[in-house]
């Protein structure tokens, strides 16, 4: 968003606030270029509103969590499907032709192939996140080709960096500002994950709308390597400089539907002449370095 | 459900008559060992009763018209996702473990890889009907995950026989019948598809839960031969004794989203030991036969 507006672009934004954090709007919401609705899209009607004149959707909303998802098996179902859904159809009413979605990774459940391409064996989800997505995906190609609209679909790794408000960085930041002196890890801490720096991943969506021109284009996004979560762990330990006893729960797997090897192949996009300026390590460390600049995001009733 | 009977089972059936015929009840609502309840899918609540003490749930209620999805792109999503997730929940609640689901070629889209086996390639999705199925499927999987039940996900091609209300036979017929002369066929007729007799359909269903043992069984169902659409309509004119003139729309789709060519390989349920009886044109010329002795199927008004 505040990409889109240094771009020259005018942005209007859509939030429950039900993930993000106001204070991530204090800039914009002073820009000339940029509107502002609090509405939830579960309310499909509100929508048209915002929507109106539109060029392009970027539909980035969603329940992300995907580690507990079996706690609530309703909300992946209504904030990714039925949201999804809601999104698609103030499109079609207001003739807006062309969207952006944010999907995962996840979608390719525990495939056989890694690095993982777009076109992998129809692959068997094993987390209700990961179904939501991949439900979300379908919706948005069959309205592509029912309605002639254009979808550019992004499976994305993890992502780091700025505005980081959940995941493993930050819950191991929480832990460590808690007690410094030991550290609880879900599973054997070899999970072998991929992740993705925010403004090399804002790189690749732009640049590829712009040179992706299918009626649907599904395009995985990541860095050409991956890490143990027992790396990760060493360069936040590093960074905080703290030396915490690790207490493995044990397992190949986090939780139930966690991917012990999540490594996505990224041919497609490079293709595009992208590639991330950030690796792995770098981008640790960078949202280390924001969330010791911005402790206030571990505070939940701050938004 | 009749052969869940003949076979000494318990049954109990739920359903809306959104598709189905009360008539198609009438003799098994005689029988001791059967059960119904008249309740519509999206009233999660309600499945409780009818639910309670299941050993398997046979999930076969859907929106199954393909062609008119863009005409209404709720239904899909209400009728196939939605009301999936109902069944899913309730099952989950009164701790079931069982469920078996009727899926379809369709979630192939329009593959490259044909005859297409149940690992094709990640499909994108080219109709509202196919996305939902997709999306049905992919909560499926995610709850035998997440919650420890097991799923038999079948891949239907279109089904023939007893029974049949639509589809294009029962279009063909209704429409000969008004007028024998002429027939108005979309597309050029050269749509290749495949088909499968509902009693070969029956057989395979109930040997794969018997052989099939993994937390997710997905299995295409087919016979190991397609036909062109102007082949069906030359033995739906035998059948009748009628010589329309054919007028064909053109173009190699007969709708949006119609795949001109659908043919699975089932190489996998064929490993069970299952063969279908009939061929096509047996099952075609079957289906002819039962419209031909149950014409009051023609009639809207009659459920």
């Amino acid at each position: 968003m505040d990409r889109l507006l240094s771009l020259g672009f005018e942005v209007t934004g859509v939030d429950n606030f039900s993930a993000g954090q106001r204070r991530f709007l204090k800039d914009s919401l002073e820009h000339k270029n940029f509107n502002f609705f609090e509405i939830d899209l579960l309310d499909g009607q509100a929508l048209e509103k915002p929507f109106d004149g539109a060029d392009i959707v970027f539909h980035l909303a969603a329940n992300a969590d995907v580690r507990f998802g079996t706690n609530h098996p309703d909300r992946d179902l209504q904030q990714n499907v039925v949201a999804t859904h809601n999104v698609l159809e103030v499109m079609r009413k207001l003739n807006i032709r062309r969207v952006m979605f944010s999907s995962t990774g996840s979608v390719y459940g525990e495939t056989s192939v890694v690095p993982t391409p777009e076109d992998a064996p129809f692959p068997v989800q094993t987390s209700l996140y990961g179904a939501s997505k991949t439900a979300a995906e379908a919706l948005i190609a069959a309205y592509c080709e029912g309605f002639g609209m254009t979808a550019w679909i992004f499976r994305f790794v993890s992502i780091l960096g700025e505005r980081y408000t959940h995941g493993h960085v930050f819950d191991f930041y929480k832990s460590l500002m808690s007690d410094p002196t030991v550290l609880r890890v879900l599973g054997n801490g070899k999970q072998r994950k991929s992740y993705l720096y925010v403004q090399d991943c804002i790189d690749a969506i732009l640049l590829a709308i712009s040179k992706a021109s299918d009626r649907v284009n599904i395009i995985n996004l990541g860095t050409n390597e991956y890490c143990e979560v027992n790396d990760s762990i060493k360069w936040i330990c590093e960074e905080l400089d703290v030396s915490p006893k690790i207490e493995l729960s044990g397992g190949d797997r986090g939780w139930i539907g966690d991917n012990p090897f999540i490594f996505l192949d990224t041919t497609k996009m490079r293709s595009f002449g992208w590639k991330p300026k950030l690796s792995i390590r770098e981008g640790v460390v960078k949202t280390v370095e924001y969330l010791k600049a911005n402790e206030w995001v571990f505070s939940e009733r701050l938004k």
